[in-house]
This record gives structure tokens, C-alpha cells and sequence, in this order.
């Protein structure tokens, strides 16, 4: 209800005046409800328009402040004290995947890192089956980009699809770069498994796989616009519906909490560190200026806000939906 | 997983290399999975030692700005904007209750409002369901104070206990105040509802209430905090197992996103507006100092975070925790 100050001064409460002693006699037991011992199932809708986008929590990945070379321990540590979360040498991150039901099409924006990266990650299947989502149903799979964590739980344990019935929406350049034979002969052996996992992945859509460029539209309703640096062909995904847009951005920040404050310090396993701090500078300032709402793979689940500056940049979550 | 860079320069990703080719033929197909249509009810877990709390969403409740006499109209909108939430003379809150389950015992800290102020609470029956919580099992309702969007939903409609094989338990100020007759037969017309509220409220709970002082143990596990101003007897809950703790603050603040920046500024229902803005600066003052872990039942949903100085106070919600 919307409490305001009048109504508050006139009768704001429809209270019963029933007062009868219907005194329950019962006392308290001692009967314990057993605990739960784990955290609910990570789900959240936000309509856009008439899309509705459904946030699914994968799980989590623990990076080594050493993955971002231009980090400064002391201001790693005023960041870690001010977002009242461990000092040291660890930055954990949420691994979210995006479902975006237009109502004509379903698709899914990345699908989490099954089993590839250990067992804080895989809970995007149960986390469908708790938002009453069938993987049958998916029309369509978009990849952002061809990391383990990305598209490891595209495919099962056993190499088969894991959306039987989707085709596989990637840009041509990530494809070509994961996928080649030859790239991962040549590729250093501490790089060989990425483009292991990314073919793994990849091979049961071979025959449905679409080849996208930074500009088009994927289905009514989503679009690519090309994010490079991260890695050959990230990709954002503009989701709009009449005068509502939200860019789910993919890994423009892998490290919200370094990243926002600190543009510029990119993390190891990007491509091109300097393109994808341009990147990563550029759409920051879009999303500032236009206070666009992004979702991103690795913000702060359920990943959905806004970008503001101050100290550099901050994250600010988006309020809690309580309808869409 | 914890990934650091030097894993990711050995072996990082346990991917299979089997790309044996087995392609699912199935192409796109036209079905539609139908949109949900609503937000997923609200729970949300955290462990505090031993302790399992959990965060549960009754809904919320739009409060008018002219609620906080001393609230100056461009910096409430300087606040919006920075927030994000749309500029006007609207607050919105998120109405919160917190199950608190030691193992031993099953208490519940406020149960929202029932239908008493509208259709935009009343969540909580179906998020204790989500939560797999039985209501017969809640041996301890605790009330931190009896406000409408507190204590309706202790009672059903009916005017029976919702929690029926409990106690229930408030500051004995709060039950003598809301539970007068002579203070309903003297109050102003306008104020009569929130006596009455609280009387259909408390009545089925009369042969079991437990009056509470500010400073007593109310289960081992859970301890009461004098927190005055906002009702006659408004109170605190500390919950600690171990070197855990969890202040439930109960309505500390009710716009969160004005009165951490503007702690002075109280909202008109405070029965004494002046000693609850007292309370308010001491509670934020404790818990910056102790970087104490609050949960709050107006702030954003799940209500769990930290307190931080920074242009008077902020509210920096906790990370999502993945397990407890």
C-alpha cells in the first residue's frame, strides 16, 4: 500500500475491532524445526516491458587478487574493509545467467560452469527447476562469450546438449577462436583446457550453432552489441521492450567490487587487456549517462542495476522487484 | 572454486577433451515456456554461528514523504535519483520478518501485516511455505514492537493465532500501551485503528504472553536490546551463537535511503520522535563501530547488511551468501 501522511491522519488502518477472548489454549513445545543447512534456490524476475528476464544463480568463483596485475594491495584491502567482506588475498564473485522469456521466444544468456571449475558452481539447472523453467522450452542459447563458466553448463556431463531443443547463438569471432583445432594444439598447455571445455561445449551444437556479428538483432526483442577485449568476440545482449532496455553485459566486470573504482585493471584471462578496459570504460560511461539498467555475469546476484559514478564508478543493486 | 592466477597458469579447468561428435539434431522449436508473471517469494538464508536465521518478505509499504516532517523535498530527490527509484514523494520499504531457528527452538521476530494495511503485504504465510517452515513449529513469536506491518500477521483473519503453538513474546511497555482499552477509548480517531490492530493482534496470544524488559534473555540464543522511541517499548533482538552476532533492530530506520543519511530525520509515527533519533544515531553508531552484521525489517530486502559512516550513515547490504 502506499502510507501516506493524510491517510495516516484519517484511518490508515483496517483493523478489526473484534476484541472477543478467542484465547488459543495451547502452550509452547519444544518440537525444533530441523534446519535447512543451505541457502534457497538463487532466483529473481524483473519484467522489461513485456519481457520478463529471470536472474538464475550458478554459484560463485573465488579469484586470486593476482589475476588483476595492476591491483594494489592496500586499496584491495580498503575496498575488501569498505564492503565488509574478508581482507586478503581472495575476491569472491557470483556467476549468474540471465533467462529471457519474450513470450513468443525463451532463451537463455550464458548457463553457468557445470562441473568445469569445481563445486561452487552447476546450480543453474536446479535453479530453472525452482522457477518452473523447462530446458525443453529453451528456444534459443546465447553465449556472451566461450569461458568455462559461461558455457560449461550449456552442455551435459555426458556431451549432450543441455537445451536439446535450442540453438546456440554465439559471435562468429568467439566461435572461431574456441572452437579452432588448431588454436588449442598451438595454445600453451595452462590455456589448452579453456578451449578443451569451449569445444567440449560447443560440439553438441555444431549443426544448430548461429554465427553472429556486434550489431544484429537475435530474436524480436535481443540484440547483440559487440564488447570486445574479454575475449576474440564478447558480446552484450540489449533486451528491449517498447521504452524499456536492459544490457546484460556479460563480463565487463569480473571483480565488481576492484572494477567499478578501478576501470582500468583488467583481469588476466582477458584477450586484450587494454581493449577491454576500453570496453569496460565505455560502457560504464553509457550506462552512467543513460541510467541504463545492466545485468552482468559476475555483479552481485542477482547482478541486475546501475552504474553511478563517484571513486571512479559504483554499482548500485537495483531495488527489489515486488512485482516485476 | 577458488581460482588464483597461479592455477590458472597450471591447470585451472578440469574440462573433458572429448569432443566426440555427437550432435543432437533437434533444431529451434516455436513453444513458448508461458512467463511467470510474478516475483518469486522472498527467503533468503544466512547462518550466524550455529543459528540459522531466516529472511522472509511480507511485502512492502509506500510511505509518503510527508511522513518525515523534517525531510527537505530537493535532497529527498537528490537521495531518489541516486538510488535510482523514481523521483516523488513516494518511499517505498520492503516489510521484512526474520525466522530465527537455534536448533532448540523456533522463534519468529515480527510477522508482517497480514491484510491489515493493504494487499502489498501479507507474503508471509507463502514464504514460510517456500521456506519449508511450519508455523505449528514456532514455539516463540517475538514482537519488537506492535505496529500493524509488525503484528498482523501473528493472527489470522479469523482472529485466531497463526502461530498456534506459540508464545508470544514483547516488551511489556509496547503490550500495556497497545493493549489499553482506556488508551484506545482516548486515543484520537486517527490513531484508534493501530490500537485496535494490535489488540485483535495480541488477544489470542493473552494466556501466553511473556512481557519482556529491555536487557533479558528470551531463548538462549536470543537476547533482547532496549531500542526506545519508535513505540513505548520498541526493541531489539541480538541473536549470537559462538563470536556470531545479528542485531534484529526491528524499525531503526523505515526509509532506509533518508534516514542512514539523515539519522535526525524521524518518521511521524514515533511515539516520541525525538528519543527514537536518539536511539537511531546510537544503534548506527554501535553497529559502524563493532561493524556489527543488522538486519532491519523496513530495510531493502533480504535487510541484512552493515552499517558504514559516509555523508552521515549508509547501508551496505550484505554479499549474497552462497552457502549459510
Amino acid at each position: 500500500m502506499l502510507m501516506r501522511r493524510r491517510q495516516f491522519l484519517q484511518a490508515g488502518v483496517a483493523a478489526s475491532a473484534a476484541l472477543a477472548g478467542t484465547v488459543m489454549g495451547a502452550g509452547p513445545i519444544l518440537a525444533a524445526q530441523p534446519k535447512a543447512g543451505r541457502q534457497v534456490p538463487g532466483i529473481y524476475r524483473i519484467a522489461v516491458g513485456d519481457i520478463e528476464v529471470t536472474a538464475v544463480l550458478d554459484g560463485y568463483i573465488d579469484l586470486g587478487v593476482d589475476l588483476f596485475p595492476d591491483a594494489k594491495a592496500d586499496e584491495v584491502a580498503k575496498l575488501q574493509q569498505a564492503n565488509f567482506v574478508p581482507v586478503g588475498d581472495m575476491l569472491r564473485a557470483s556467476v549468474n545467467c540471465f533467462v529471457v522469456n519474450t513470450g513468443d521466444k525463451l532463451a537463455i544468456v550464458d548457463a553457468g560452469g557445470r562441473n568445469l571449475l569445481g563445486p561452487s558452481m552447476g546450480d543453474m539447472p536446479a535453479g530453472l527447476a525452482a522457477a518452473g523453467i523447462d530446458p525443453a522450452a529453451v528456444d534459443v542459447v546465447i553465449a556472451t562469450h566461450m569461458h568455462p563458466d559461461h558455457i560449461g553448463g550449456i552442455t551435459t556431463t555426458n556431451g549432450a546438449a543441455a537445451f536439446a531443443n535450442a540453438e546456440l547463438v554465439v559471435h562468429k569471432d568467439d566461435w572461431d577462436f574456441w572452437m579452432s583445432p588448431e588454436n588449442l594444439a598451438g595454445a600453451p598447455e595452462f590455456f589448452k583446457p579453456f578451449f578443451q571445455a569451449a569445444q567440449a561445449a560447443g560440439t553438441p551444437y555444431v549443426k544448430t550453432v548461429r554465427k553472429i556479428g556486434g550489431d544484429e538483432e537475435i530474436i524480436p526483442g535481443i540484440r547483440s552489441m559487440a564488447l570486445p577485449g574479454h575475449t576474440p568476440g564478447h558480446t552484450g545482449f540489449v533486451v528491449s521492450s517498447g521504452t524499456n532496455t536492459l544490457l546484460i553485459w556479460g563480463d565487463i566486470v569480473h571483480s565488481p567490487m576492484l572494477q567499478f573504482a578501478h576501470p582500468n585493471w583488467s583481469i588476466a584471462f582477458d584477450t586484450s587487456p587494454e581493449v577491454a578496459a576500453g570496453t569496460r570504460r565505455r560502457a560504464f560511461d553509457m550506462a552512467e549517462t543513460d541510467r541504463l539498467l545492466v545485468a552482468g555475469m559476475h555483479l552481485p546476484f542477482p547482478g541486475i542495476g546501475y552504474v553511478m559514478r563517484g571513486g571512479g564508478f559504483k554499482f548500485v543493486p537495483a531495488e527489489w522487484r515486488y512485482g516485476l
